[in-house]
This record gives C-alpha cells, structure tokens and sequence, in this order.
C-alpha cells in the first residue's frame, strides 16, 4: 500500500475542469441508490438511469442520493448536466486525492473529506474519498466503493427518528461527516489500545521486533493525521460558512463536529508522543542492556586475567625457578589465586558493580 | 486504567441527541441533593423524586442542584423534561468522554470540564468529567460519582460567606470551576515533587527502574494535560462570553480562572520539560558508565596480555631456548614484566585514563 | 551544486532598480516567443525583435510572451520600456535567487516563483526562478532557460479548450502556477517513493551508506521546501488580491491553488518526518545489533575464560602438584571443565542472553 | 528550595476574596515606609501605624509607599479600608506564587511580578513577588521581605532627577518595573557567562559532573522563563492598558519595557538552546571516547591473541612434535610472530585506526 | 569575544533618559561626516564642530550626517540640543546592545539594527550597533566605529544616481537598510558553504574536531540570528508605518526590506536545520564505527579463544594424557584446530558479520 498520493506526469498541467480520474478503480460498475424521505415518508430505490433521479429532484421532499464508484466519467457528466453542477464540482468530486475542503458554490456546498477505516482483511488501514454536496433539496454523497458505513444513519431515517426526517439536508451532511468522525475516533481508540500494549513489551523484553512495531503504528498515525489535520481546518470552516443551505438552528450541530475533530487531533498528538517515547525508552532500555553485558564481562575477565597470568608463569620452563620446588608451592599459588580473586570481588563489590 | 478514551463501534452514527450513557457506571444509584440559599437562608436536602425540585425552581432563591451518577437515563430525561433542557443538554451531560467545553444555550449556560485527582487507593490518577449547567435562578451539577470535592463551597455557603451567599449562580459555578482548577494545581504540585526527587536518584544510582517512573510520570502528565489544554480553551471562552447569566461584576472573577488555569498549564510544560530532561540526563549517565566500564577493562586486559604472551613463551618446549638456561632468566623475565606493567601504567596515566 | 543562494559581495548596497543579473547564464541566446489567442483565433510565433510584440500587445486578444534566459539586459529594457515597467520590475525579474513573491504594481501584477524538477540527466533537482507579469491584456513569462514545462497549457490553448481560449490572462496565469505546482506535487511523489522504500534497507541491512542516502533525501526534501514554504505564502497572497487583472470568477481557481500548494508543503512535512523517523531507526538498528555482538562476544569468553584458566593450572611445572599424578586426573579436569561449560550456558539461558 | 509552587490541600476551594498567606514569612515584622516627593520637595519617613500615610494620601504630592513582609493580615487589612481597595486587591498581594499579571481595578491598578535575583549568600537564584498597586496619587509597593533593589530608585527621587520627580505614579511604576527587568538581564548574563564557560571544559575534560553543571543551570534557566514568559504577556498588557493613571506621555517608557523584556525572554531561548547543544555535545564526546577505548583495546588484543595461540601450540606436551626439536625453531617462531604483528599494525594503519 | 549582551550591576534603575555609553569604546575620537545633496548638486565635507550642520540643517537639501564612535557624550548631547531631539533618542543611540527597533518620535524616525560582517582579521562575526534618525530633511547615522560598509551607497550618491538623488531621506534609509540585510546574506552565504562544506568530512573523517566546528558554526548562526530575529519584527513595522517622513511612493521599496530580511531568516533556519542534521550524522557515524570495531573483535577473539584454549589443555602436565603420546596427536590436534577455526568463519559468514 503506497501511503503518499502521487501525481502522474501525464496530469501536469491539465486544466482543473478536466474531467479525469484519477484513483484506482475499486469498484466494477457504479451503482446508485437514493433515499427519498420527509416527515411522513422515506422511499428507498436503486437507480440505473440518471433520469430516474430528475423525478425526486423537483419534490419538496429530502433526496439522497449516493453514488459508488467514480471510474465511470459518462455517467458523473450526465449527472453534473441534470442538475447544472459547476465545472470544477466534478472534477473535484474525481479528486480523490486531495485534501479534504470545503467550497461554496452558487447552488451546491461541497465538501470532501477522507474515510479512513481499519480493514480486518488487509490488517491495514484503507483511506476512502468521500464528497459531499448538498443544497436545500438534495445532498449527493460519492463514494469510492460500496460500504456500511453509512447503514446507522440510513436507519436512523428508516426507524422514523424525528431530528432527521424533519430536517434538510444540511443535517443530514452533518450527520454523515459526524459518522466519518465516529470512525476517526474509533479508528484511534483501536491503535491506542495496541500502541498502549507495546509499553510492556519494552520494559521487558525489548527487542528490534518492537521497533519495527513502533515504527509501523507511526506510519499509521501520521497517516491518519494526514486525513485529520485537513479536516479540521475543513470543518471549522464549515461550522463558520454562511449560507443559504445551512440552517442557523444547526450551526449548533457542526461547532460539535468542531469539538469531535478537535478531540480526534488530541488524540493523534497523543499518540504520536507517546510513540516517540515508547521509541526513547526503547534506546535507554538497550543502552541499559549494554552497560550490564560489559559489566559482566568485564567482571569476569578482570578476575581470571591475572589468576590465568599467573598460572602462566610457572607453566614456563626456566632451570631456575625456586617457587616450584617449593613444598607447598602449589598450594601457595592456589591460595593466592583465591586472595586476589576476592580482592577483586570486594573492589567490584564497593564499586557497586554487583 | 486505559488512559485515552474509546468509541464502541455500535455507537457510531448514532443522532447527537441520542442518550446513551456510554460511560463506566461509577455508583450503584444516583443521587439528588439540593442546596438552596439566598443572602438571609440556607436549605439543604437530599432528593429522592425529580419531582421536588421543581418547588425549589421557580424561588427567588439560588438552588443548587447537585446529581451524582448518570446511568440511569430516565431520570436524567424527566430532569429534562421538568426544566425543558435543549435536547443536547443532556447528550452532552452523559457523554462523559468529551473534550471539556462550554456550550451557550438558550436558557442555559453549559460547561464540562474534567475533575483530575489522585487517588490514594488506586495510586493512580482518576478522571471524572463534571457537567455544569446554570442560568439566573439554578444551577445543575452532574458528577459520575459521589465525591467530597466540592464540601468546601458547600461549607463556605453553609457558613454565610456573604459573596457567594449574596451572588447569583454564575458565581457559584466560578467557586465550582476555581475549585476544579485548585484541584489541578494541587495535583501538579504533587506529581512535581516526585518528579524533582528523581533528580537525586539519576545522578547516583542510574538504573533501569528509574526509566520506568519517568515514564510513568510523563504518562501521567500527558493524561493531566489532555485534561487541562481543552479545559485552557474552554475557560477562555467563558471568560469570554456574553451570557445574559453571567453578571459584568463577575468577569474579574472568570479572569481570574484563566490565570489560574494558565498556571496549571505552565506547570504541566515545566513537568514534561523536566522529565525529558531527565530521560535525557540518564542516557548521558549510562554513556558514561559505560565508558567507565570500557576504560577499566580495557586497563586490565592491555597491561596483562603481554604478560601473559611472554610467560607463553617461556612456556614452550623447544629444545633450544637459551633464557631458560640462564641462571637469572626467571628473575630477569619477572624484571622486563614488571617494566612492562609500570610502562602501561605510565601511558594511561598520561591519556589521563588513570 | 551549490544548494543555497548566495551574494557575491560586490552586489551589496545597490540600487534596487539596477539592473544586474546575477544569475547562472543557462542559454546562449534569449529567445522569444508568442502566443496570441483570442476564442476563434491563435497565432503562435518566435520573435527576434522586441518591436514585434508591439503589434500584439495593442489588440484585444490574449498576448502570451515568453522569454527563455535572461542574461541579455538591454533585451530586457527594450521590453520594459516597451511596455512601460515600473523600473523594479525588472530588477525583481533578474533576481533569480529572490524568494517566491508577488508584487501589485499599477499596471501589472507580478509573480515571482520557483520551478522545482528533476533532471534525468544530472539526476539532481534543478530549480529555475518563473517571473509572470500580467495586466488585462498581456502576460509576460520570464524563464532562465528553454524548457517544455509549460507544453501542456500551449496545447491547451491550440486545442481550443474553451475555458483558456475564453479567458483573460489571469486565468492563464492560473494555469502556468497550476502546472509548477503540479510539478512539485509529481516531484514530491517521486521522492517519496524512494524515501519510503529506504525503510526496508533499514530494518533489514542498516549500514552507513543508508545515512548517506537519507541525508541526501532530506537535503532534496529541505531545498523543496525552501521553494514551496514562501510559495505557500505568495499565493495565499495571490488569492487575496484585489486588483482589476484578477477577475472574480477566477477566484475559485486561485483558492483551489492554496488547497494545492497546501498539499504539497503537507507531503513535504511527511516526508521531513519520515526521514527523521528513519535516522531514529537506524540508530536503534545498530544499537541493537552492538548489544548482539557484544552479548555473543561476552558469552564465548566467559564460557572459555574459566577454562583456560584451569589448563593453565595444569600446565604448571611444580614438584608437587597431586591430581597431575592421579589416574583419571586428566579425565576428571575435562569432566569438570564440561561442567563449568553447561553450568554458564544454563546461567545465560536463564538470563534470556541464549 | 522547591522550585515550583505548591497548592496546600487545605486552600483548595477558598473563596477568592479570602485573605491567607500562603507563602513564606521571611521577615520578622512588617516594616512600611513612605518617601512623599514633588517637583519641589522629598519626605522619607518609616511609619509605625496605617493612619500615619492617610496624612499622606490626600496631598498632591507623589506619595510612595512600600511595605515589607506580608503575613501580618492584620495589618494589610487596614491599609486596604484606608484606600478602599478592592476585595481582591489584598487577596491578588498575598498570592505570592500567582503568575505574574496586571489587573485593572476602579480605583487602582495592579500589577504583580517576579524579582528575580542571584543571592550570593545561598548561591542560588531567590524569587520574590513584588506587587505594585497604584493610582494618579500613591503607589503602594508590596514585597515579601526588605530588600535594597530600589535604592536606585530612591536615590533618582532624593537626586532631584526632573523626570522622576515631575511625574505621577505611573512612571514610577515604570521606574520600579524597568529595576525588575534590569535584574533580570544582569542575572542572565551571569548566569550566560558562567553556561558558555561550561563549553571549554565539554571539549577537553568531558566528565559526569559536566552533565550535573549542565542540568543545574538548565533548571535555573526555566526557572527564570516561569517568571519572564508570563511577565511578557503582562507587559505587553500593560503597554497597551488604556487607564486614567497611566498618562499618555509615558506610553513610549511602557513600549521601551516590552523591548527590554523581549531582550530578557531572547536570552532566555539563546541559553536554553546552548544547553541542549552542550548536552549533546557533551554526548557526542562520550561516544567519540568510547570508539577510542575500544580501538585501543582492539588494536592491543587482536595483536596479542594470535602469538599467545602460538606459544601455547609450543607448550603443548605431545611426544611428537617436530618444531620443537629444529635447531632455530625458537627463532623461527620469535620470527613468525614478529611477522604477524607487524602484519597487523599496516593492516591497522591502512584502516586508518592508527 | 563575548557573544551576548550584559548589563552591568551598576546601570541597574537608571533612568531611562539617563546617558551612559554602555558599550566598548571602538575608536579614539568622534568622527563626523556629511554628505549634503540634491538633484543637482553634492557636497561632502568631515565636520569637527557640531555647528557646524546647522548650516545643512535649514536648507532644502537632503542632509546625511554620520556619526562614527559614540564614547563622547557631550558632542552627542550638542546635537541632541541642535537639532531638539526627544529625551530619549540619545539614550537609545547610546544602548548599543538592545534589540533592533524602530520608534516613531514626533520630529524624526528612529531605527536600531546591527551591522553583523566577517571580519577576516579577527577570523570571526563582529557585531556593531546602527542607529537611523530621519525626518524630511535629514538623516543621522550613528555607527560605533568608522567603516566603509556604506561607501556603495555614498558611491551612488556621488554617481548621479537619479533615484537617491532625487529622494527625500526615507530612500536613503532604505538604502542604508538594505545594505545592512545584503551584508546579513552574504555573511549567511559565506558561512553557508563553509558548513555544506562539512558533509564530506563528516562521512569520510569523523572525528571530534567535526563536533568542535559544527558548535561553532552553529554559535555564529544562532548570533546572526539574535539580530535578525528582532529585525525581523522590526523592518516589518517600518514597512507599516505611516509616518510623514516615510513617502508613499517609497512604500514598495520597504516591502522590499521585508522580502529580504525573511529570505534571511529562511537562511538562518536552513543552516539551523542543516547543522544539527550534521550532529546527528555524526553521531550515526560514530556508532557505526564502533560497532564495526566491536565486530572486528568479536570474531578474532572468538576465533582464537577455543584454539588457546584446546592447546592449553595439551600443555597440561598430567601423568596420564593419552592423546600427547598419539603418533600423529599433534597433527589431529592442529587438524581439529584449523575445522574449528573454519566453522567459525563460516558461522560469522552465515550471521553476515563478514
């Protein structure tokens, strides 16, 4: 998985309204679906024809519609030309690599922001594009590939759930980038814990493994903080913009987005830190090791350098060497072996050595 | 104790105005107690029906409404219901998680920060969050436990203080929050002694378990901070704000906790500066113990390898090896080792390694 | 290749309107060219002769006149008294080593900012400075050197794309500033490729010539971010300004550049801490591996020292030394000799070194 | 002496008007003065009793009164119903561990600082708080014990300097605030003196006690930058003040204090940074040392190991062994191993480790 | 040379008008210049006595005076009464070591900034203190010694440069400004390449005069960027002031100023970054090394200690050893010897440490 969206040579220079996209198709044929709903009804369809979407679109009713899938460019055109999309809106919504924004187009707010979910299957952590556009009547939501991510809110509107029946959608925007939110907390609350779990490992039985480790769950991080720290300007912009699509008795409800993406930066500052520390205490803990192992074996050489120097001595082979005619010249040597090893062991012993 | 807080997956999505108290139960029941007072009366009373305090509500009086413990809901919705709480009054009050923050309602001012203290039992840090809500005629405490925390105002109402007998509640919730922060300062003042006395222990005896309490104290202070730097922005903004309930005579006083609140910050930078100073200081130590330990064993190995290769030599069984048939050969060995050894010792000396 | 800019002392202390180049003589001859477009119409020519653009710049079309190398300075004049410049403007077009800027003078504005690639060919980063000048009629190009960077707009434009073709030269200002930001974006990816890929040498084979490459990474990556960092400010500038060249529906497209270079000073930032990230690694690699050897080295010696060290006792020549004489003297010392051995390998077992 | 403020238990939660001393007596009784000067004339007089100033007060004069020592409550109660301070006031005086801050009350404005001073005697650096309260009339001067940092001052106002004696409190009040400032530039240039004499002895004698030298004047250093930082935000509050006792003539002494406590906070980072480089310094010396060590007994083993093998192969008693019995094969082995050590010295010479 | 700036004990609680020569006397007596112009006509003239200006001081020519040396405060005072200085401005020309400012008097514009050149003699920075006064009609200059940094500017002045001559003194400070930053970069250009210089050192030699001269360099840098941190703030204010003497039309050449200081700034923060990338570097280096020594032992000693150790066992002297009378014992014993030695090789081949 390549973590940095890359640019391709070939799209240098091409004019911001070209319709080009450039992500990876991750999905064979794209599919839409719409949610019709007011305070009484919600009807729930899937669409195969642009045209369909045109018999909602004019209803005072909410429209949802969601669309999976981006790689189909015809389809994205028709849709743009049925309901007079700004130029730039589609090749934005084709972006999938840009930062999350937000612009505030004559009859449309878009905005896009970054998906980020853990995947059981890769055991990594995968990054979708999702934009956003809405007006008083309709909110449009693109999507990469088909997910459940948005299943609570879908229920939320099915099981009659007053708020967001009788609103517009402005709220329901809010309630799907709240959603996006509750997967970056989430999300964070699942690395923390295993983050957290490393400290045992370092005090004990640190390890090259542990770095490896570390060093993959800052990737994670960083990467996250990537989708994050865009967002945040994103939707403080958001919490601030004045228009006409946004209603004044809302604005409550996205200075809490504010407060959640707030939170969700914490908790990567956080992280982060505590990563680094993790990484800090690893190299005391190692350097530590190191001090013991030459302790050791300094300890140990020390004692037996000079008995073995001595035990040389009278291995040689001189004519004239008294001590080995000695008696007890054997055991002399024996003992004062023992003497200067215990010297040794009281010197290391005051030494605080051992 | 997990540090940072976490999202279940099954709340994701779910509608801001939800009540789902996603906390840990900290009290078996919750309990009501009221305090009622104005400059001339005092009344104190323990609440088994929400229904109670609505005789208290419509006084002129300053009542005091204090819960401890939000797992029970319904309670929680009839207190809602009786003084017509904005639907995410009481969201806010039962998310216990959130980042501290003050939140300007129609009829009320809301305010959640976090109650840091250290608790004896556990030898640990505990954290409880603390919702404040209040207009001109009541203010409502929500804490997630009993505690004695805020006996001292209690006591200082109790004992016909004038100000605050004589003040309305927004002078009430500043002694709530003064006495939150006091708590603050109190608790960094704590740590702060510990962390200084590991200065001793760094410079003498330089051990692994000395990594493990500064890392112990950093976590403690990062999770002091993620309590105290929204909390910084919160008072701020209360400081701040232009509230029909908050009375001009009493601004000094919010002004005050932003001082205050500013000291409990710096002090938290000074910890964290300190502790990696240390980690810092005994990276340096154990470099130059090892040095130390380097220095004498390579002494010791150098002044008695050659030695023990001459006496190798004089070891061996050639036929022909004239020393050894010299009548002072031994002596004259023992003599040039000897040399040898003072000439070593010479040179360290003169490498100042001696 | 020197990497930053210098002053050569004779430059010190003259005027601001004195034309010098100080720059890298990068092409034998200036050469020029231009592209006169309206939305029916192109005409693309070279031209030698300064006059020639005279007859261009009057007519209601869209002049686009590019200049390669800027070493000829009466050229220059001749252009700027054509067009009557404000005498700054040149000097700020010959300060090729000027930070990125943008200048509102009465009848042009002017961009200054930096071409950043990658040369196949030296495989280094070349920078060149891109001086744009534009009124409602004209837009000037100063480059260092002949380059096919700005192809895919002239392609553009004789491809009767109608959004260019239609518009004034702010919009094709627009278009130049997109492409240089698309080159570094494209850069940033190619070396984030590479930067990313340094992470498996390192956990694998970390030796010297790893921090070789990643400083020369980081040295690449800071000389970018010289480029972008006050780029980044110049056209946060540049969206901001009122003036009568900059026509309100074009706003849009000077925002999305913000969102753009955003990005690209972002990646610069990844990649500033992945590098730094990967120092760290390294460092804890081959720490980690001198803890190894030094284990593996102290195990060999202390399992042997003790050993030798009998043998010498053995070897020494006393008259009397009795186990030298028993029967299975030999047998016992090599049986107590094996002892010893697995005595230690059980000890460093037990101390996790095995 | 305990660097950081500390919050006893028992203050927690106090109404804010309550008047406890918290900090240190040190001094024995409290001591008052006054010096009443104008234009014309100077009275300097030590009073007894709080009613002897009220004599003063209502007088045109400049009226200076300081006070010395704070744990007389009594006392200071007095003198705030005298001058009808604000509840507050007194509360703000005996705070003497509050962060620095400016407050701008009815009838007063209070200001509270840190003096900062080098006591020769204890050979550490003593904070005191000083508290400045003043109106258009009297400016009071509260210090925790007496102290001769004023005399400066007071000489300028015996010396009949114009300016001091021509104005109103509010450049006196400045006058007193640029001493605290001056003393904290002389001390951190003794304090700077002393910390880059630490540079020469880091290069040549690299030992333990540097790094305790280091960590010493590190916390003196952040010990000063608890009192500078916030004294910069309460200067430049203070700057900035619109007050009825504040005159506009002075304004340009209050901006000169800005710059002067920049110039302080300056330093404060120039020695933070040199610290931390000598730290690493520092550090890189140990480590360069080590490789040194660890040469040289690499270089002496590796030189050594191969001939003690071959002597011992010599002492080896095997019935047959050829060597042994040549006529030179003592030679020739003296020889061999000559060979190899010089072997081994070029191939440590080509390794550049000689 | 003492890097930062000291306040003596005795300048403690001076008055702020007070004049007191604080810094070094850099030259014998008082120089005085002058250089008096308009359009049409110059005139120079060194100036012993200060009445001598008056003369220039009434006509409608531009003024320039230069003061070189600052020690004699009587000639300063003279000119202060000549010309009505405000009280203050002797005393800020007089405080050579406060930071870069700028201060709007009512009849002149006061500019403090230091002049920061290599001096090649002395082989290090030297650091003087410029102070500009300006207002219609003439210009002050006041430099510590005499220096021929402004000789480019008094060249263009000579030489009919329309520009200068025909400005008011505004343009003549900005001329005298520039000069100053171009001397800043070319001081950073200079040092610039003398510390990309040490890369090549630093991979190839490390060694700890390396550490020496990076300190250095990075104690020059961070000086330079002691005085350009504050001009910083400085040239910016002047860029906003709006002031009678300052002309629109000069307005864009201060904007100019502006450019410059921050490209020098970016400058300072490269070669920050750039140094401490070359500690860090170098301490990679130095570890790597050292665990290439530590290798180098490591498989010697493991080599040779279990062969020093078999041929120790042969030396031993038992009556029984059965191997010693083996025909071809010596031979097996060698033979075993040479496979040991061997399957350590291959060992060390296999772990990768060969």
């Amino acid at each position: 998985m390549t973590r940095y969206p890359k640019k391709a040579k070939s799209e240098i220079g091409l004019s911001p309204t070209e319709l080009v996209f450039r992500g990876e198709k991750k999905v064979d044929q794209i599919q839409m679906g719409v949610i019709d709903f007011d305070e009484t009804s919600v009807e729930e369809k899937t669409i195969q024809n642009v045209k369909e979407i045109a018999t909602f679109a004019h209803k005072k009713t909410v429209t949802w519609f969601n669309i999976y899938g981006l790689h189909d460019i015809e389809i994205l055109k028709e849709i743009g030309e049925e309901f007079n999309f700004d130029k730039l809106i589609l090749a934005d919504v084709l972006e999938t690599q840009s930062r999350p924004k937000i612009e505030d187009f004559n009859n449309f707010v878009f905005i896009s922001l970054k998906m980020i979910q853990f995947s059981e299957e890769k055991q990594d952590i995968t990054v979708e594009n999702l934009s956003l556009l809405f007006n008083d009547n309709i909110l449009f939501s693109f999507q990469e590939k088909k997910g459940d991510v948005f299943e609570p809110v879908r229920n939320r509107i099915r099981n009659h759930k007053r708020k967001l029946r009788s609103s517009r959608p402005d709220y329901l925007a809010f309630a799907l980038i709240d959603t996006v939110i509750d997967h970056y907390l989430y999300l964070l609350g699942m690395l923390g814990e295993k983050i957290e779990s490393i400290d045992d490992v370092l005090i004990d039985h640190p390890n090259t493994s542990v770095i490896d480790e570390i060093k993959s769950y800052k990737k994670k991080i960083n990467y996250i903080q990537k989708g994050i720290k865009p967002a945040k300007e994103m939707i403080l912009a958001l919490s601030k913009l004045e228009s006409d699509f946004i209603h004044k008795k809302n604005k409550i409800h996205f200075k809490e987005l504010v407060n959640n993406i707030n939170q969700a930066s914490d908790n990567v500052d956080s992280y982060r830190e505590l990563l680094s520390d993790q990484l800090n205490v690893y190299h005391m803990m190692i350097s530590s090791r190191l001090n013991d192992i030459m302790k050791f074996l300094t300890i140990f050489s020390v004692i037996f350098i000079p008995l073995t120097f001595i035990a040389g001595i009278y291995g040689t082979n001189f004519d004239v060497l008294p001590e080995l005619h000695f008696k007890y010249g054997y055991y002399i040597m024996l003992g004062c072996m023992a003497v200067i090893a215990i010297a040794m062991l009281l010197y290391f012993k005051r030494k605080k050595w051992l």
